[in-house]
């Protein structure tokens, strides 16, 4: 059975994240990634670190398995071949600032005149509408501006950033989800259509039932560090050699948890009798489970809570979740051989379905326009001749 | 224009915030979205606060728009109906402990030979195989195994949470992507198949090149507070009366940003001459900046940036996220009308397509079991006395 999106092609013109990000989605789902780069510098990614024998491997990461072509879009011919490729194409990708496409004539306007079948994806900071649609925007300002960064961290620290770049990445899976979607609809209508992804928005849509929390007393969510608001115990606590996740999210798990530390007064104690109670008397409980939890290791803990049904997490550094028994068994660890480099491990697809074979290994990204001459000759049948004066022109 | 999901059924089984979140975008794209609830008690997200008017709006948050019917999968009858119903929609989404449809005799392998288009989506913690597969998991829990809460927060804290819960939130957004694939190729093959995503796997899919980083140097990456690993100065600093985003991404803006502060010093000093020596002297250079952003207010900052064009962002609360200009024109900010609570605030839709009309309204969500008789009429044509026997027996 073929994977669900095998021979549907990507013009990706996208470059550093949130684009790339979601183009490495459709490539693990089965479509063939098409990057269009700038001839001789490409995708500004390439320029990021990390860096092993000069190849980035930020570049590597999130361009895998695709093709690059290089074509320069600010000459004539360089615009005339992309229109002659998003005929054969079914998905163009970018994540420009809004408008460049239109200046450089290859807006959505033109480009659906030359293939109405085309499905036209943007991902761009604050989206193609709205009045700061046109400014520049950073996973940082979309983190900040979007609200996710005044409920992370802690109430005694600056506003803290999510770990990983949440405003690029968000905005890759919407528009993932947002192309299938339209990939659907087209097979019943015959017909693209633009999906314009903001990473504001995304950021907004993120933030759960924050904008109730505020409508019910009027006072805005803050960062609480890593317990939750209305379960407890439900939070990191330290052991005796290091931290790790105590969910008790019932009444029960609290009587098991009680017992088995010998502290059934604390099951009758009528502060702590209730999920309800525990979370209004957290200010006494958390001390009392400090003691108790920093008596034993991590691995002791985890073994006695594993023996009783209780369940509790290590906090895992990167080393840890890569060498993660389930990890490894949803082969969410798969390698890539790149002759530059050797082997490099990178994460995996984590939609596992039916018809995608799972895969261990994934192709190397490639280098800046690996494929101009083959896929200008397979899909436009441009001769040797043609791509060779392209080439000298500094077209592609 | 119809959208893209109009006409498709989902018989969504799915409970508190992962199947739940995936679900309600599948609403936004125009599916019919059909909850299966446990008569009486229903989604347990129905018991979670915030309340208003003893309505959970942690449980309208997130099933606004959608149908609900009861139904008592323990009872031969109640597995019977479910069967029926798995005949007449397309897609049918759970997030039970995995093993717990197969217990029921509802698995996937009896489903699909009742239904072979049938897409059967399952968000899990650990997912359908591997194994861990079987137990217990939790938003938290997700988050400290997949690593991600060993990168966010401070070098001197504990593990910091992400304030949002990106463990089940990203679940919801992978297992939508991955309908919307079977959906499309299910128009070509005119099968279903099994969506299969874990918690895990996709913390595991959001660390960027986390793996990669520890490759290059065998050493874990670290929380780092809200600076970026490899950019300077591009991080939150504090104004005189509050924190904002100075994101200086180029040497052309740090140029631009040194002028207009008069420390053209700064310029030629070969510590912070190219982003690479500035992100090598950032200890020295911090401070330096530290005493320049404390001697304005944010706004004057903003205003100053805006004018010379260098980015920069206010660390918005939520309640500054609902006023937003940008986020208000781009619709995402919905209202939502109930009787019981009047109107409420939600986030809107941030997959903007063509064929989505930008409504500013959603339906409520609906009341436990407010659509069972309509359904079940409407579905199986299940008359009245039918319906009314199958409550008295505690079916539905």
């Amino acid at each position: 059975m073929p994977k669900p999106l095998e021979g549907i092609k990507v013009l990706d013109l996208t470059r550093i994240l949130a684009g790339p990000f979601c183009t490495t989605i459709l490539c693990d789902l089965g479509a063939e990634v098409i990057k269009v780069e700038i001839p001789n510098t490409g995708d500004d990614a390439r320029h990021f670190g990390p860096f092993k024998n000069e190849l980035s491997l930020y570049f590597l990461s999130l361009n895998r398995e695709k093709k690059s072509i290089t074509l320069n879009l600010k000459t004539d011919e360089g615009k005339a071949i992309l229109k002659d490729l998003v005929n054969k194409v079914d998905i163009l990708t970018e994540n420009y600032r809004p408008g460049t496409m239109e200046k450089l004539g290859l807006g959505y306007d033109v480009l659906k005149k030359i293939n109405p079948k085309l499905i036209y994806a943007a991902a761009s900071g604050f989206g193609h509408t709205g009045p700061d649609s046109k400014k520049p925007a950073y996973d940082i300002l979309a983190q900040a501006l979007g609200g996710i960064m005044s409920v992370t961290g802690w109430p005694d620290s600056p506003p803290t950033r999510v770990g990983i770049s949440i405003g690029d990445i968000a905005a890759g899976l919407y528009t993932a989800i947002g192309i299938n979607a339209a990939l659907f609809q087209r097979e019943k209508t015959g017909l693209g259509q633009k999906v314009d992804v903001a990473m504001l928005d995304c950021q907004v849509a993120l933030l759960e039932n924050a904008f109730a929390r505020y409508q019910v007393d009027a006072k805005n969510p803050k960062p609480i560090g890593n317990r939750h608001p209305t379960v407890t115990p439900f939070q990191v606590f330290k052991a005796k050699d290091d931290y790790f996740v105590v969910p008790i999210g019932n009444d029960k798990l609290w009587v098991k948890f009680c017992t088995i530390v010998d502290r059934k007064d604390l099951i009758t104690n009528e502060k702590y009798v209730t999920n309800a109670t525990r979370t209004d008397n957290i200010e006494t409980l958390i001390p009392i489970m400090e003691k108790i939890i920093i008596e034993k290791t991590v691995s002791e803990w985890i073994e006695l809570f594993e023996i009783n049904g209780i369940p509790g997490g290590r906090i895992n550094s990167i080393d840890k979740v890569m060498s993660n028994k389930q990890v490894l068994a949803r082969n969410m660890i798969v390698e890539v051989e790149d002759k530059k480099i050797g082997s490099l491990k990178i994460a995996g697809n984590p939609i596992k379905m039916s018809n995608i074979p799972d895969s261990k290994t994934r192709k190397t990204a490639p280098e800046i326009g690996e494929h101009t001459a083959e896929m200008l000759s397979k899909m436009l049948n441009f001769d040797k001749a043609r791509i060779d004066k392209l080439k000298k022109d500094g077209v592609i």
